[in-house]
């Protein structure tokens, strides 16, 4: 068992998720191979699922799906991951928390991820693959309830 | 410090929980020696805890609890493990969420496990004593709240 | 990449959050440097963050409005920590659920820890700082909601 890129796939895992909900696009890029595959198996906009093919696909995705308006907070733990050379696969607890104020909206779900990651030329691990399958996932809106408030949000743009 | 036997131990951990939450129950079952201990110390369904005694027992009240009708996600981490040679005890930090749809329920809830680990004759850790003490637990009905909606259910039987 | 230190440092976080939500100060004591600082950022309670100088300011703080009428469940995850000789930085994702029996009232929200570390001259490593921004916080009120429960709490005396 090599701990090392064991813990350079799970640091590979933490800086994307990091990324993701601090709106780091730059860092994010670096964290696919450049033909990566994504399957972001959402409910909430209806289908089944959302397939990108290549790391300037999924970038694009994420960067208009989650602009300021948006608050995410992803969280995945619980890895189990198996390293053959340069390749490895890894699974995932997952669970994700989407706030969207003008809407008043609040989706929660969770999932098991099922990635896959390469040792690229450079000697780093990325993402060749991420995707999961989700266990449920959930909807509230706060409109109308007046026990709920918003008290701290990093992406308002103050008045 | 063995750090090969810790990982070891978390991963065995995290095959736990994604079993459960998957319904994956041989997978389950192998992760328990054949005289585990488990004291579930959940409150929601009265008493003080619900105590197995072996394999067969904590997997008899796992199967017939957590069917097609339950959607659970259970999430431990922050381990704190000490290994002893071929024993091992561990805490961890644990949150669960249980959705039953058709009570319109769910219920949360933290706690810390207390666990026992031992290396088997085949090598294999399993977990010889799972147990925890909750710090809270909540439910939540949503009958008539327009508000809530569950979008995705993995256990949902198309109709 | 020195993996045992980063197990201490993981291993330091881990009973720093379990000493919080189980209110263990002395063992929370233990995981500060003498003159350790703290930004704990929260917005819940007004203000632009909590900040303290030193060990015993710390606690202070921390024993005294963190009494048993207060649930906590604090979660920390994704470490991505950077070692350099005794002193090491540490970034986590973080989520924290305060419960307020009393007030009928749950907080909940999500943040990025910054912290720093030393390892002092017993050996022992220890947070000299401890730091967060929030991502997001958000209040709910239970009171005249019926369909909301609490059904167990760690620090209720029993009546």
């Amino acid at each position: 068992m090599d701990l090392v890129v064991l813990e350079e796939i799970k640091r590979l895992k933490y800086r994307y998720l990091r990324g993701v909900d601090l709106k780091l696009w730059d860092e994010v890029a670096d964290t696919f191979t450049v033909d990566a595959t994504a399957d972001y198996g959402t409910h909430a906009v209806g289908g089944d699922g959302k397939k990108f093919e290549g790391r300037e696909a999924i970038l694009e995705f994420l960067t208009t799906s989650l602009g300021n308006g948006i608050i995410t907070v992803h969280h995945a733990g619980q890895p189990e991951i198996e390293v053959d050379g340069d390749t490895a696969t890894g699974r995932w607890s997952f669970t994700d928390k989407v706030i969207v104020p003008d809407h008043k909206v609040i989706i929660e779900g969770a999932a098991f991820y099922e990635d896959t990651y390469r040792r690229d030329a450079d000697g780093a691990w990325r993402m060749s693959h991420i995707g999961y399958v989700r266990t449920y996932e959930s909807m509230l809106s706060w409109e109308g309830n007046p026990g709920f408030r918003l008290l701290a949000n990093r992406w308002a743009v103050p008045a």
